[in-house]
């Protein structure tokens, strides 16, 4: 079933014109007709059933909202270490939406190559919110994941959170396989998950005391190595499979 | 620390020269003098420390085998309804054997919209096996993941396997969460796991029907739709989250 995503719309009113990105993709792409079918997110991040009464402008009728939650039962932020190609942030920022984090921040790290100056920063981002908003649709979510450029790794430690990790692959090579799964094993929902991610030649070990001083957990993912794109896909998934599926 | 594959060669002496295209990437690429350490996955699935004694042609002596064992404790295959575009197999390849991959095999599923001829195959498992052998070494994996493509889901459904899974998104939205947890819970270390995955379409009533005929479990991996290319990647997360991190 098609979703779009109206998040300034409030629920409530029985009927809808549809904005003309999604009129023109319903009626031009997906060549509705009066009578078809869709979903709706509305303000209120749940996703209504819709059907269409008239094709232009692009009107529906809102029926009941869908009582299935396709959102992670904690709030994942993901701060990933600037890579240095194009497609690795939008490669993360598009599996990163379809496995449900809720938010996406790109940081300047020690080893990070890539510098996004102000001007690139928000030329870039406004691309990245495209793909999380496309992602998001395509995979049924309810929220698009905010995605966001910060300086450095001290502001990444500001943002506010419950559980705080660290991929650090030095912990994987000790043979550290325990903490992930302790960490994930004491969240509630509700909670909020930053994990934080190196670039390409990893985290400095500066950078992994800063973090450890504020009490951030340094966590294995398995034994082998991950590229800088693989590890919060990993991720994500340990926290779907361990607060979705084990403990559903 | 660069590692390379040389699995026509069994341990044993102390002394090897280098094959002709990893002797050019140490060389010339990686511009190691006499005495620049790398390792060696040999015959045996073992890596190898070793370190350069010349470079024209290149020679290593061969040192201890490392004792960390990077390879999942299941061999697990993906078997993927074959993708639309170019770009996903290779995907899958790349990040599959990231995650710890032991086989893909590609196979023509009933909403397939490509399709290879033997000879078309024959070009693109060269060039996956290729960026499978990258994957491999980067990782620090010491296998390196066969390629194969089958003609049908029944030629899939002939291959041996301890458990065999397919993911079906309906079982996803029928709410099912416990099947993939409860499966995985059942292996044993040496097990073979086979995961089935659809092509973009999905996987047809008559495909999942065929399938559960012969006892393969239907699995959901959480509540989001996720891509053809991005489930076979879940699966391979949980796989290690709960045999090397819950498990370890």
């Amino acid at each position: 079933m098609q979703r779009y995503f109206m998040l300034d719309q409030p629920a409530g009113p029985a009927s809808l014109t549809l904005p003309k990105e999604a009129a023109h993709h319903l009626v031009t792409v997906m060549r509705a007709r009066v009578g078809s079918q869709l979903e709706l997110v509305l303000a209120d991040h749940r996703a209504y059933q819709a059907t269409v009464t008239s094709l232009e402008p692009a009107t529906v009728t809102l029926g009941p909202a869908l009582s299935s939650d396709p959102e992670l039962p904690v709030a994942v932020t993901l701060a990933c270490g600037l890579p240095k190609t194009k497609e690795k942030p939008e490669l993360i920022v598009q599996k990163g939406t379809e496995l449900g984090a809720r938010r996406i921040v790109f940081f300047e790290s020690q080893r990070s190559v890539s510098h996004w100056d102000s001007k690139k920063a928000a030329k870039k981002l406004a691309r990245l919110e495209k793909i999380a908003a496309g992602a998001a649709e395509q995979s049924h979510r309810t929220w698009i994941p905010e995605v966001a450029y910060l300086p450095n790794l001290a502001a990444v430690l500001e943002e506010a959170a419950d559980c705080r990790l660290v991929a650090w692959e030095e912990s994987a090579k000790q043979g550290e396989v325990a903490a992930l799964a302790a960490r994930l094993g004491q969240l509630s929902a509700g909670d909020r998950l930053m994990a934080i991610f190196g670039p390409e030649g990893g985290l400095t070990e500066a950078e992994v005391a800063q973090m450890t001083a504020a009490g951030v957990t340094p966590v294995g993912l398995g034994p082998r190595i991950l590229r800088t794109e693989t590890a919060p896909l990993y991720l994500l998934a340990a926290v779907s499979y361990q607060l979705e599926l084990l403990r559903g």
